[in-house]
């Protein structure tokens, strides 16, 4: 049986990556090492890290006035990193608040500094984007923080904010890969690896040079983005496995024609999902505004939560796995992140067809 | 041609174990997952980690009310953790320095208090460990800070320091799991898993439940014992492969004897290693004092630095890798962990004998 898992992360991994590193295990290249066992500082690794930057950088187009920094502790730590090394002086930062993981952003945030929050979907469950011209800006803000694609919601900005000369920082960590963006536009991107770009444990900070280097008094070396920066994410033993596996998704997207290719896929496989919800007659619902659906991961409810137990159970009898909703919306939520096939939407689609004939 | 790798970390990992990971990589026990893939929070890995927990209480013979922490930044984190978290009010803490490693600790934890320095070893180039009758202690002191073995200097204890009420804290790197301890005599053990335990990436943090839950103020949440000790190291997304490849090795050991057995491997490998310098007539030399030389890392020189080059190529020639020593050093350093062979150090040994015929 083809298994098809659409956890929220972490999440699938391509399957010739997973085959490469198999392949790989015991004898990297003729090395007679495993990855897991070479020195972060000897040839064969330094040449890995290398070049899984030089393939984000190109994937990306990352200009040459942003580092690229592989660090650990999952977006929760820049939660505190941001703040400790962004403010710079400043009294305050501006939030947007669109749902559970940029409250977690601003819960921690304020142990740094003021937080304004320059609006919030909160009226409506967060179920929206708010419209630009509702955001109460601050000019003089250090920066300003908003999540382009809430994981737990599935709410996904399809536009930019415009936030003038104030640095814009964004938790990718569900969208970055998905989608061209213009890295130039932002201050600092951020994002767990275990969704788009390979296993738990590998952070990506991509950060305009010159909003490093002024940290709170009392941040810890390795909360610093200098420390990492000067040292080329080598001040101390980085995720090494971590890197190498995201260097392999890199190389993967490079040969299946990068970010733009994969966004169309993307899109694809989302439209049909979200075609086979509305055309449901209400059997089954998203919650989010139309314009503001994510692409990556998609909540969706049964008009009869009574259902939702079977729902789970004939869906993993066919391979269907991790499709029970966050505690916190409930229902029911496929995350469709780039690994996922249009062959395993498809079968999810499928199979909910079935299943609201047979007991709608 | 047989490799062996005496890197100093990221290290040689045990054959059977990579054997392992490389069957289980496209499928872990008929999951159709990875456990790259695996949703933290599923049955499939909560089930992994709760098992490498198990394991590793056994092992160690963890008492009770101690936590077993799975986190990551590794050591250079918990820099700045030990001193944020176990200061608890007090003014000062007790630091032992012996060399690189304690030199950092000491750095960071002077970000957050007083250091009081118990004893150095520095006017023998941290080459020995200062006998405990000139240790300075502090009776008030918040814990004593020590690195019972130093992997850059080879410097390892054989004997446990009595901090009477004052809690032991010891950075164990480079030697947990290498020798049977007692944990009840310690208030936080903490180790980078890049030695003996599993892949870069993982630290593994092993505290007394009281000494968890007073931070210092502006704390990161990610950075406080109890966020973890609260969620079974579940609060965010944890490094899950690096949970999976160390609970293997746990398993291993098991297997093997357990840390007793472990040990007596270590002892013969490491008599093995230092008969041969010490019967070379001064080819080779070990700068540490004997009753403190390390099992796990073993430095060395050679009577004509001219010939250091000469000596790196010809062992890699032979498959010998990694032995050059760390830049504060010079000469030469052989790691020989748990998964190091003892062929492995046998095929060193031969090669050095040989080397020094030939130069001698």
């Amino acid at each position: 049986m083809t298994i098809y898992n659409f956890s929220a992360g972490p999440a699938v991994l391509p399957k010739e990556v997973l085959q490469q590193a198999q392949a790989e295990m015991l004898d990297w290249h003729g090395s007679g090492m495993s990855v897991m066992e070479m020195s972060h500082r000897g040839k064969e690794f330094m040449g890995i890290a290398a070049e899984a930057e030089a393939d984000l950088r190109e994937l990306m187009a990352i200009p040459a006035n942003y580092k690229v920094l592989f660090l650990q502790g999952g977006a929760s730590q820049q939660f505190a990193m941001i703040p400790m090394n962004l403010l710079r002086g400043k009294a305050s930062a501006d939030y947007l608040n669109t749902g559970e993981w940029s409250k977690k952003a601003i819960s921690e945030a304020k142990k740094y500094g003021a937080v304004n929050v320059v609006a919030t979907s909160a009226d409506k469950n967060f179920s929206y984007v708010p419209d630009f011209s509702a955001w109460r800006c601050d000019a003089d803000a250090a920066y300003l923080h908003f999540t382009p694609n809430e994981t737990i919601g599935g709410v996904e900005f399809n536009w930019l904010p415009d936030a003038g000369s104030v640095p814009l920082v964004a938790d990718m960590s569900s969208c970055i890969l998905s989608r061209p963006i213009d890295v130039s536009k932002y201050g600092l991107i951020y994002a767990g690896a275990q969704k788009n770009i390979g296993p738990a444990g590998l952070t990506i900070v991509i950060v305009r040079e010159d909003l490093i280097g002024e940290v709170v008094a009392g941040t810890p070396t390795m909360l610093d983005y200098k420390t990492h920066a000067d040292n080329d994410s080598m001040y101390n033993t980085p995720p090494t496995y971590g890197i190498y596996i995201a260097g392999l998704v890199f190389k993967m997207l490079k040969r299946n024609g990068g970010i733009a290719a994969m966004e169309q896929t993307n899109i694809a496989k989302a439209n049909l999902l979200y075609a086979a919800i509305d055309a449901s007659n209400g059997f089954y619902n998203c919650p989010v505004a139309i314009d503001n659906r994510s692409r990556m991961n998609i909540p969706f409810t049964l008009k009869d939560a009574a259902l939702d137990g079977a729902f789970v159970k004939q869906a993993e009898a066919r391979g269907l796995l991790q499709l029970k909703g966050h505690r916190s919306v409930g229902g029911m939520r496929a995350s469709i992140y780039n690994a996922m096939p249009l062959a395993g939407v498809a079968a999810l689609v499928e199979f909910m067809n079935e299943f609201a004939a047979n007991n709608g």
